[in-house]
């Protein structure tokens, strides 16, 4: 990171500048963590529907605790986890909650892909992305906390 | 990290300019990451001694590696991991250790609500957060790195 | 991530300038996280071979997904972790190759030392850190990613 304040006062050119002055130094610092945007991106790797209730679990407690307006969440389910979104997945019914919620449901792609499975193959309303792995990494490098449940 | 502050006032190319003086200059760098205080939360949440000695260990491995005054330690207990901390907990003795050698030790009061314990239920001389993953999505968004062993 | 303000006060060319004033102030405001080296660390801690393949899976798929020359891969393995890279280890031939495809391959010596592993019983061509766990919190640290598979 690289932040730079760079304040000049002068007089250029000038014949008859009275000494030059300072007008304004402003240098505004990083927002405490308690006004920095609250976001988090949970990672489902597992095929376990206990870990899938419990990413479900959190996002809830965590939209209870801060206020939904307040946080910022997305589900990133890959690999083993995929399971999660399928059409027959047990915890269809809270994930269309949790999306009613404001909570973003993401499916990969490449998994998909590994297991020959399509979109129809997979629960309505849920978005996409080509890699799980590489969402969950640009999250945490624009700021996003991570929970891997 | 690197943040620079430069203020200068002049009078540049002025004949009546007085000597252009520096008013004020303060640069305060950014520590490089090494020299950054080493903050580190530790999430429990597998209903696993196993794991909790992990997590016991870990904290002990960094303590004795970077020194135990160079790094702040945090074992967040929450959902299934909550065990770790009720007074039965076989890991009582080793976190009666870890709080003597300065790593916080905190228990999801979300959780207990919803295991219906009491804090007479739980080890004495631990910590509460009312909710663990909040605690744990704050400290990542303060700069704490995030270990989920 | 790249914050410039640059405020100046001058009287550009004035004969009479009397007091300098704010021209300009510019505040550049941080860059995307697309624009940042795309770094993260894998932990390898479960004695789990189907997990180290997913640690593996991961790495492969995240060098496609953006570009092997666009980001920086760490798999560290410490603990329970540490059977995945003994000579032994049923993922011997493709740590080889993660390798050779620039993925950084660190194993715990602090685990060695508590297995009574030395060098010799481990995989050829790999890294060693004191503490993998250390590691692991430098690393996010510096602005790596994290990622527990």
């Amino acid at each position: 990171m690289n932040r730079r304040l760079f304040i000049q006062a002068g007089a250029i050119g000038s014949l008859a500048a009275s000494a030059p002055f300072l007008i304004a130094a402003h240098a505004q610092t990083t927002p405490a963590a308690g006004q920095k945007r609250q976001r988090i991106v949970i990672q489902v790797s597992d095929n376990d529907p206990a870990k899938w209730n419990l990413a479900l679990n959190n996002a809830k407690n965590l939209q209870e605790d801060v206020g939904a307006a307040n946080v910022d969440i997305e589900i990133v389910a890959y690999g083993p986890g995929i399971g999660m979104l399928k059409l027959e997945s047990p915890t269809g019914a809270r994930i269309a909650d949790a999306m009613k919620a404001n909570v973003k449901v993401l499916a990969c792609e490449n998994t998909m892909r590994g297991q020959k499975l399509t979109k129809d193959d997979m629960l309505g309303g849920i978005s996409y992305v080509p890699a799980g792995v590489t969402e969950i990494m640009r999250r945490q490098i624009e700021g996003w906390a991570y929970l891997r449940p």
